[in-house]
């Protein structure tokens, strides 16, 4: 099935996500993958952790807008494409429509900090100001769009963004066969649903992970519709935003369960990826090793992928300086 | 040459590193390399990135102690192993005896970190504590030896420690075979003095970086004689020792330049590799970027190889919070 078949079903499937992988692969990093045998013994199983902190702009993001960016014919590249997102997304989309030669246009909220905002201005996109509201933020993009329309590229609910996220779990499956079971944080749910595809498509179980202030996702699942989340207060900044329809019914279909914890659990396991790895993890990106330190892994488990969203992170504002290690 | 004659001579050779190598494989990580576009670009020149972070006990000192361990004979192994650190030597060389079946002594100052005292605990080695000063160590090792003599590893005035030291270099020259310079921190110079023997081999040239706050391996290179440093105050607590005749040897007869930086240097490098390449790396092991960044590259270089040398930091005192990315 081709890209725009896919686009009409909103479905995706492992052939998308194999052709998603081919069509970045000059662009993207396959990531590197890390254990730490004291993990383990924490963890009472064998865990792989897939390194997309190490990605492109720093997150898993880029894989998928590269993969949107890539899917483009001339015609809508000459259009230029337009997306909003304050965070990993904005940068994503940006450096990948430099890499096409396509002009990028992203709506950021004003209070976005100043490091994100010179990310996006540094591979040449041009930035839009909005109020901090997903209103403000939808008729931004709509009167822009109105003015001249330009390739949407939403960061999650596109089934060209959930096909190039999910290559990050196929090149973990590729390298670790074995795994069991993959954990992935979801917060729009693109990475999980992509995370799903691939790993159903290699016999593997998959599970979201989520901060529970956070837990719109886990609270849809129950529900069987999309719940939304309304001003969440989590340290991981990149899961609070709420399913789309798109990523919702993958979910639904492919993911085993979607388990919530805490933030103190989030922010101890993300002092431990840094000290026992040494690797700079976001707070979104140490949510399921959190989970798999506080419920255990599931029965009968023995071997674990996580993925590692992303590692863009103030590091002069850490999350740990009162918590005890 | 076999390590005993070494002992003798207090030389090393390649082919002593190459024993070492030997020696460690079963136990010593093959360390990964890393680079960054955003960092060769800064530099001016390809930067390889060996990540001695994520070594076992997380620094390079795992080498030389695993390897000065191993080299031991069964009835040296039967007396047990003493050493004075208050760092990552002494937690690798607990690490090691543990490997080896060994008992482990490690005099410590009673004002070490905790998580260090609790590091070398966990390996199961014995900590006698002694009073933070260089003549309280030694004074305690002395009377613990007069008690029952052990077979001292010093920290890094050991041909043994040298030659492990040198196996990371052996590495990063066998990944990189094409790199034309390697810098590596230099403290007490276990590893550069490794360093430099190992590059020298494959017809690299060889540069020491050191804190211009604690820089008596620069001044003792220009004196022709070893000169003491007296209580540095540098962030980079791994590189507070002075030189030992073992290592000053070597360092003079093939080491190009030890090149000194400023601390604020040393905090912005030591941040830009956390930013860039998502590794948590200590500030000793930010030296060699910082004097990168600060007096660019030997002239006619083109691709440098950087030894990260540990990423065991206090993460809840993080030394940037009032320095400007």
């Amino acid at each position: 099935m081709s890209i725009s078949e896919a686009t009409d079903t909103n479905n995706v499937t492992i052939a998308d996500i194999a052709a998603a992988a081919e069509r970045i692969r000059p662009y993207a990093h396959r990531t590197p993958v890390f254990s730490s045998h004291g993990i383990n013994e924490l963890v009472g199983a064998k865990v792989c952790f897939k390194a997309e902190n190490m990605q492109k702009v720093g997150a898993f993001k880029f894989r998928g807008a590269c993969n949107a960016v890539f899917s483009l014919s001339d015609e809508e590249v000459a259009r230029g494409v337009i997306t909003h997102s304050s965070g990993n997304h904005a940068a994503a989309l940006a450096l990948a429509a430099r890499l096409r030669g396509c002009e990028a246009v992203i709506v950021m909220p004003d209070n976005a900090p100043t490091v994100k905002k010179d990310a996006v201005a540094s591979y040449g996109a041009r930035i839009e100001f909005c109020d901090s509201n997903e209103e403000a933020r939808e008729a931004a993009v709509r009167a822009l769009q109105a003015q001249r329309p330009r390739e949407l590229v939403h960061p999650f609910n596109d089934v060209r963004i959930v096909a190039g996220q999910g290559t990050a779990a196929r090149e973990l499956l590729e390298d670790y066969p074995d795994l069991q079971a993959v954990f992935a944080p979801v917060g729009g749910g693109g990475l999980l649903s992509g995370t799903a595809i691939a790993a159903k498509a290699h016999g593997a179980t998959v599970y979201g992970a989520e901060p529970a202030a956070a837990d719109d996702a886990a609270r849809s699942l129950r529900a069987g519709k999309i719940i939304p989340v309304d001003h969440p207060r989590t340290i991981a900044d990149g899961l609070r935003t709420s399913l789309g329809p798109v990523t919702f019914a993958i979910i639904r279909r492919d993911v085993n369960d979607i388990v919530t914890v805490s933030e103190r659990a989030i922010m101890r396991a993300m002092r431990l990826l840094w000290e026992r790895l040494k690797l700079v993890v976001e707070p979104s990106g140490a949510v399921p090793l959190a989970v798999l330190l506080e419920h255990g892994v599931p029965s009968g488990v023995e071997r674990v992928g996580v993925i590692l969203s992303g590692g863009n992170v103030d590091l002069g504002r850490l999350p740990w300086a009162n918590i005890p290690p």
